[in-house]
Formats: C-alpha cells, structure tokens, sequence
C-alpha cells in the first residue's frame, strides 16, 4: 500500500508554491455571498440591521482569536477585511492557507453564533461567503484600503439611507425609489429636507462600520492587564486612529487601552472557548507601553 | 464622497490575477484544522466516527448543491476533495473564488447539520477546514489524483484500525500501540492474527472512503428523472469505477442510475432548501443516456 | 565577510517560485521589438525579406542545439515560437530560466550570425526581442496555438504582398493602398486581378513560415544517423504534419527522416560549435524506428 | 482566414497576467549561462578580466538606454542587476516583458559590442544569460538586495585573488589551492602575508563592482545639461552613497552631478545610436535641484 501511495504521490507536485510577497501586509477580505437574498429571507431590517452586524463582529471576533498575527480587522454591511502584520510568519506565508483559514473560520462561527445573536429566529440554510487576499507593500497602501473600504460603505450607506426613507416614510416604490436616487444630487441634504433626518445622527455602527483591534485591559476578574479585543466605530480617513494606535504600524507590542469611546470589548481568551463581552464602561487606563 | 472613494480606489490594483489555467481539472480540498483535539473534545469514536463521517459528507453535498461544475467529490476521515469540471467558467476560474467558496459553503453547512447528525450533542466551538487549490491537465493526473487520497486513506485506516485494537482489546497503551506498529510489517495480518479481525470485512466507508457524483434518479414522488447526489463506497484505483460513470471524464450530460449498490441518494434541489436523503432501496434503471 | 552576506541573504526570500504545472506544454514566444524601424533602418524587402528570414532562423536553430527538450519551433516575419516536451524538466520547468535563456540566446545568436547572413550589409545597433511563455495542457491546446500563429501569419502576409503590390507596382502611396484595403474583399483574388499575381505561387517561406524539428539523418560524412534539425515550409493547420511526426506529440525517440520535401537540414552538432547547413538534396531514407 | 485566426484565438487565454506588485522596486538580474567555460574558450584573465567587465558595463548600459524607468544597475563578475523606480508602468508592469526586454537587450548588445572592446580576439559562440526577476516592497529591501550582490562579490573576489596568487606565484596546482584555501582563515591576512599583497590596493572595479546612475552634466559639446550614466565604484553596504544619490529612492528628478569620484561617463543619446564614452575628467559641477 506505502509503494502505491508512493506511485501517485507525484500529484503534489502539482500545487503551486503560493506565498505572499514577504515584508508586505496581507488582508483577507471576506464577502457575504447573495447576501441581498440571505437577508431577505431572513428578514433583517433595512436599510442596517443591529444583529446582523453584531453576527458579523462576533465572527470576526473568533478568527482573531485564532490567528494571532491579524493586528486590525474592519467591516460592515456583509463584508470584513482582516489585516495581518507585515512580518507575520503565519502558515509561512502561503496564500490559500491564510486565506481559507479565515474564510472558514469565519464561516463557521457565523453560522455557530447565531442562536447566540438571532434567539430564536432560525437560520434557513448555511450561508456562503466568498475572499479575496491581497498583499500591500506600504503602510500608505493599507491606509488607503481602509480608506476605499470606508468610503464605499458610506457611499452604500447614505444611498441605503435615504432609499428606504423614500420606501418606508415616502410610500414610495422601490422602483420609484431608484428612480429618485438615479438623479439625485446631495443624498444627505435630500434627507434631510425631506424627512427631517440629519445622516450624521444616525447610528456611528451604520455609517462609520467596525473596527477590531488589540489591547490590553485590565481583566475585570483579577486587575492582570490581559489581552482583548476592542470593536470601535472610528474613522480610519484621518490620521487620528493612526496616532492613538501607533502600535499598529509600528509593529511594536500591545498596548494598554487608555481612551474612553463607544468600544465594545471582546475577552481574548484561549481560543476554541467562550469570549466573554464586557460593555463598555467609563475606564481610563494608562498606557504601559 | 464619490470622489473620495475614487481616490483610494486604486488599490484594487493589487488584486492578482488568479485564474486557473483552462482546459485543466480544477480541484479543492478542505482539511480539518485542528481535528485531532477537535474530535477528542467532541468524544468522536476510535479508529473511524461513523456520525462524524456523515456529517462531513452531508457538508460536502451541500456544497455540491451550490456549485453545479462539481462533478465528483471524494473524502475520507477530515478531508474532502472537489473536482470541478474541466471547462468549468465557474467564477471564471478565479482560484480564490472558486477556493474560498467551496470552502465557506463546506465550513458553515459542517456546523449547519451538527444538530441534524449529532442531536443532543453539542457543538463546543467554530471548527476550521483550511484549503487547497491544484490545477490538473490531464484525466490520467486527475485520476491518479483520487488515487493518492484513496490510498493515503488505506494506508491510514489499517495503521489506526490496528492500533486502536491493540489499544481497546490488547489493552496496550497509546505509547505502547504505537511502538509495536513502529516495526510491524503486514498490518492487515497482524489484525487477523492477533485479533481475528479480517480488514476486508471491517465497513466500506472506513475503507474506501466517500465518493459523490451525480446521476439522473425517477423521482420518489412522481416517477419523472431528476437529478441526485449519489454517495458510494466505491475504489478509484482501478479501471471500473470510470466504465460504469464515463459522463464524468467525458464532460457529457448526467446519465441515468442504473446499478445496485451500496448507496446513499440525495436529492438535489434548488440551491438553500433541504435536502432529502433517499435509502439505498433495491432500485434498478435503465440508462436513457 | 560571509557574516554580513548572509545578514543580507533573507532577499533571496522574495524570489517567487515560479515552476511552469507538471505534464503540460510549454511555449516561449519570441518577438522583435520595434522591429518595423529595425527592418526599416536595415534596408530590410519589402513585404519579406529572405535574409532577415534566413537569420531568424539561424537563431532559433542555435536556440534548439542549446535546449534539447525543444521538440518543435515555428516562426515567421519578425517571431518565433519554441515548444519544450511535456515532460521536460529542463531548469526544473522554471519559468524565467526556461524563458530568459530561449530570449536570451535568440538575441545573442541574431547579433552573432548577422554577418554571416548580411554580409557587408552592417547591424546598426543590437536589436530586442521580448518574450512570453504560455503553458497548455493538453495536445489539441498546442496545435491550435501553431495553428493560431499560422492563421495570423496569412492574415499579415496576404494584407502585406497586395498593399506592396499596389505601392510598389500600382505606384500608390502606401496612404491610399492602405485606404484601398480597408475596404478590400478577397485580398489573394484582388491580387490576381490586379497584378497577375497568384497568392499560392508566392514562395512557401512567406506563406507557410518556418517549422523546425529534429530527425535522425546519415552524416554526409560517414553515414551514420545523426540528429539534425529540419527546417520546412508546412501546413500545421491540417492533420498530415502531425501524422508525418508522431514522435512530437508521442513523446517518442527521434525518428529518421524518410520524406523528400522542401527542406534545409541543419547538424546538430555539440553545442556552441558551427552548424553545417546541408542544402535540401534529394534524400529519400528510411524510418528505422 | 480571419475566422480560422478567430477560431483558434482562445489560445491566448492561456498566458497569465503577470503584473508586478504595484509600489514596490522591480529588479532584473542577468547572469551568464556557463561563463566558466565562456572565459576559458575566450582567455579571459584570472581572477578578473578588464575588458570583460567593460563590455558587461557597455551591454548594460545599452539597457539603461533603451529603459528610462531603470534607475541604478550594479554589477560585477559575470552578473548585472538592473533596478526600475517603484512607480514604473514600463510595459505595464509585467513580468515576462519586462524581464525578457532586460535579458535580450543585454544579450545581443554583449554580442554587438565584443568588437569594439575586444579587437581582433574572436567571439566563438553566441553566449547565454538567464534572468531572474525579483520584487521589493521597501527601501531597506532593495538596498539590502544590492549589499547582498556586493558583499558576495567580496567573498568570491578575496578567494579568487588568493587562489590565483597561489597558483600564478605561487606555483600551486589549482586542486592545492582550493585546498589551501578550504582551511585558511582571513584571506585577506595570507594575501599580504604570503604575497605581500595588500587586497584593498587591489583594483576597486573588482573589489567592489560597477554602479551605474544617470546624472545630469553639462554635454562638452554645447555646455548643456544633458542625461548621463555614470558608472562608479562605490559602496553600496553604507549610507554614503543613498546620501550622495537621493534621486533614487527619492524617485526625485535627475541631479547635476557634482562630486569627483573615479567615475565613466556614458552619454545618453537617442536609443539605438552610439554613446559616446568621456573620460574620467576633473570635472566639478554644482547640483542644480
């Protein structure tokens, strides 16, 4: 039997050596696959619905839990994009094992978590989604995709916003919606004018999307600083996320969370077990660097 | 906000080209990360988890459900390999697509049908499956492929097969079970010898593994042919399993069942929906090509 | 010393492996660069010009004496293509070395024999070639690319005889013949009505390009069979060609030459040595294969 | 005929698209294929020849010509490495253009001018050089890179020097000299010591290799400020020389040249004419960015 194995062993050699470009970030984006009908069928509210997104936080949550070397992960709508340090060595680099990694752990805590999430509402069918990895030689290069991220989502966003206005308090059909849309100059100020609603009031989730990070935080158990992850609603078009969270970038250790902003705080806790959620209290905490 | 996302958007451009060569046997395979500890934490039966294998294979149908191009998939103890067909223009044979989507679709039905195979056992956490994606020219490569995962499998099955008997019956421990099969020769014999066991006896999905195509089946409820998954124990390493099933190789239309044996149907039917499984009754069809 | 050239060895690291898929054809495509001013400066004919032929393939022939694995060339105007065995493992199949050193000899040999085939006539600068390597998996893949290569070259040389017939015989600016093309039909019956010219009276090495194999042939000098490279003016569109040469697709031993066609033998004789070139006799052999 | 070209197009689906990472240094190096044996049957002089360094200079130089988007090339022995700006779209940034554009140019000018440098000794075969592309996504990498090249020159050019001196005056076989040598420790120690040779008074063009750059400087026809090369031997391990040439990574507008260092100068001219080559003159001139 060894000898016949042996004798088609030579396939392996088929497969193609696939490792990202060293000294490079990498990111893994992760997609929802017709999402549009998923969440239909599943009745989530539009034009963003709350549990949705706590759904895809959480998920996001567990790969980071389980992948080490993914320093920031950011998302909305049906997306997420995870960022690996530059220097990570993980799976040595190659692409289908990092990529697939996320995409299935993903997945799978998805689906996983949402009893924990949608109660009792039942998941239909196992949803798909689909990841593209890319790699970005600088740290102006991975700004900007975060950048492109958020614009997109606040494109989308002000779009999805005053679409469903026009359908829920305008009565208007959604075909009549689009219409309105197709020509439609400022989409805020149209919202405003005509429903009286101010776009930079709604939900900071909504418009602004997620962002994960790492910190350490005093365990609320023992006061031992341990790690966790922090999910904030902030800008990443600016510098200030940058400046605050120099460690990023710079590749350096984790560091203390020092600042009050809405931030929920995931317990990182050895993987494969329960994360605990502490909401978010009025702590201020040094920086140990 | 338009012109803000057309700023960044030029980081697109770092997304390569990953398309797989045409005219070539595309192939996925989706490996259990971690499942020594995750089927020990979850009290899988030694050597071989019969609940453990039907969930697997349930994931692996729902996969095939999705993604039509998949004319066969074969698996065995935590793997599960997908063959694409070889003029496939699924995700116009992007390898990250096609990847990552085999992938999810295969992670979240896993934990999506725990409760259906396992019942009352629970689930403790998000298991991950990693991927690969390997391109083959040729029906002998493709063949010779399926080849080495069947007898990795052999040679795996008799190795554990023995060793938990020495464990479970010879009352050896593990360091010990492990020692003795170090300079054991015939392991088959040593079965037979020392536990009256006969290999070739021991069931066919332990042995030969799962492999799922696709056939045209009489409809249970009206008698009108419809297209199932067939799951059959069947050995890939010889000749007769490409005689009887030539549409797969020969990229030709399905062909109806038409051959009795061991065999679990499922019924395909649109994409999200339930899937019925049809026990091996004594059916017998004519081909009608 | 060597402590500070090993610091700096990790950028070896960022080499990409770069293997062309096992079992598959490989083609390097050689092409002039801006070879419209090089022919231009060098007083090349107008629409072909013998010499600048002759000297392509003097150079691909020194390419095949180097890199034995080459089974077949084709080539015509300012290109030539080489084809490497299936199974070669030549440079371990990887695809800069295979490429750079076709590319690179081709150029070096074009510079090297121009005086040999130009005469008095002086090389003005070194000219460039670029290339491309393409790999296909399958036989029916490989002749359609010569086909392709083939097809393309009737489409240029039909376009190019009749526009310099109308510039060169019809006395029209090359403005106008391309202006009369435009709109053209049948270009061969264009050509006939206009200029008396049959299109399939036109020299074969314009019509046809050049093929180059390899075959056994008796040395002039003593008899013996000895490997030659054969250059002829074929139809690869057509199944003869391949039944003539079964030994290209078949992966066979070289077979002796027994035909008697329009043929310019080169000796192959150990590389980096000068090539005899056997004028087309009338040798009529025997297969001995 | 257009139709039968049509019909066999799809072949061109199979070349990959091989684009470079964006934002990241591209470097070409070209080696000599069997430059042993090429030296040898040239009767190159040992351990360095003048002349073949001259001409490998002069070929790379030619590509430099021929390429605006190179910005540095470094080379010595029988190698050249040809570095183009991170923020070229030369040929759109892929590979096998790129990379064969290099590799032939450099090839057929080595042929092209062998007369010119070498006289009246005869070229006996066209000579081969393989190529190797590499991408570097920072600064540190790509001077890293090139300390690479230099530091192993150091190490091959100390050995080659002892060896030599053993076996030119040191009347050793060349199989005791490797033997010698396999357990001497300092080289540069036994140099001096056995042969009172100091290697640092040896000839910088071999101890440290040929940097080419382009500068600005006032044309000695005209007074005018025309593009240069200049090729230097200078250290690339330190910081001097990124201090004195900060265009480069700067990706900065070419500089007047202004320090006298023993330096060649190579006019640019149009593409595809000579180049003049002025001698190593006084001459002092003030930057002008």
């Amino acid at each position: 039997m060894a000898s016949l194995g042996t004798k088609f062993e030579y396939v392996k050699n088929f497969e193609r050596d696939d490792r990202c470009l060293p000294n490079s970030w990498i990111i893994v984006r992760v997609d929802g696959k017709s999402f549009g009908k998923f969440t239909e069928q599943h009745g989530f509210e539009k034009p963003n619905d709350k549990l949705g997104f706590d759904l895809m936080t959480r998920a996001a949550v567990n790969v980071m839990e389980e992948l080490r070397d993914i320093c920031l992960a950011y998302g909305h709508t049906d997306e997420y994009s995870f960022v690996f340090r530059k220097d990570t060595s993980c799976f040595n680099r190659r692409s289908a094992k990092i990529m697939s990694t996320v995409n299935s752990i993903f997945s799978s805590a998805y689906v996983y978590y949402w009893k924990d999430i949608f109660g009792v509402t039942q998941l239909k069918y196992p949803p798909g989604f689909e990841s593209v990895i890319v790699v970005y030689p600088s740290e102006m290069n991975l700004k900007d995709y975060l950048c492109w991220r958020q614009s997109d989502l606040q494109m989308k966003n002000t779009y999805n916003t005053i679409f469903w206005a026009l359908v829920k308090k305008g009565s208007r059909t959604e075909q009549e919606a689009h219409e309105i849309l197709r020509n439609a100059g400022q989409k805020t100020e149209m919202l405003f004018r005509e429903f009286g609603m101010n776009y930079y009031n709604e939900p900071e989730l909504y418009r602004k999307g997620t962002t994960l990070i790492r910190k350490l935080i005093p365990s609320p158990a023992d006061g031992k600083l341990r790690q966790f992850i922090l999910s904030q609603y902030c800008d990443l078009t600016g510098d200030e996320f940058w400046k605050e969270n120099p460690e990023i970038l710079g590749l350096k250790s984790l560091q203390v969370y020092h600042r009050t902003i809405h931030t929920n705080i995931y317990m990182v806790n050895k993987p494969n077990t329960a994360v605990d959620k502490m909401e978010d209290s009025n702590m201020r905490m040094e920086t140990n660097q």
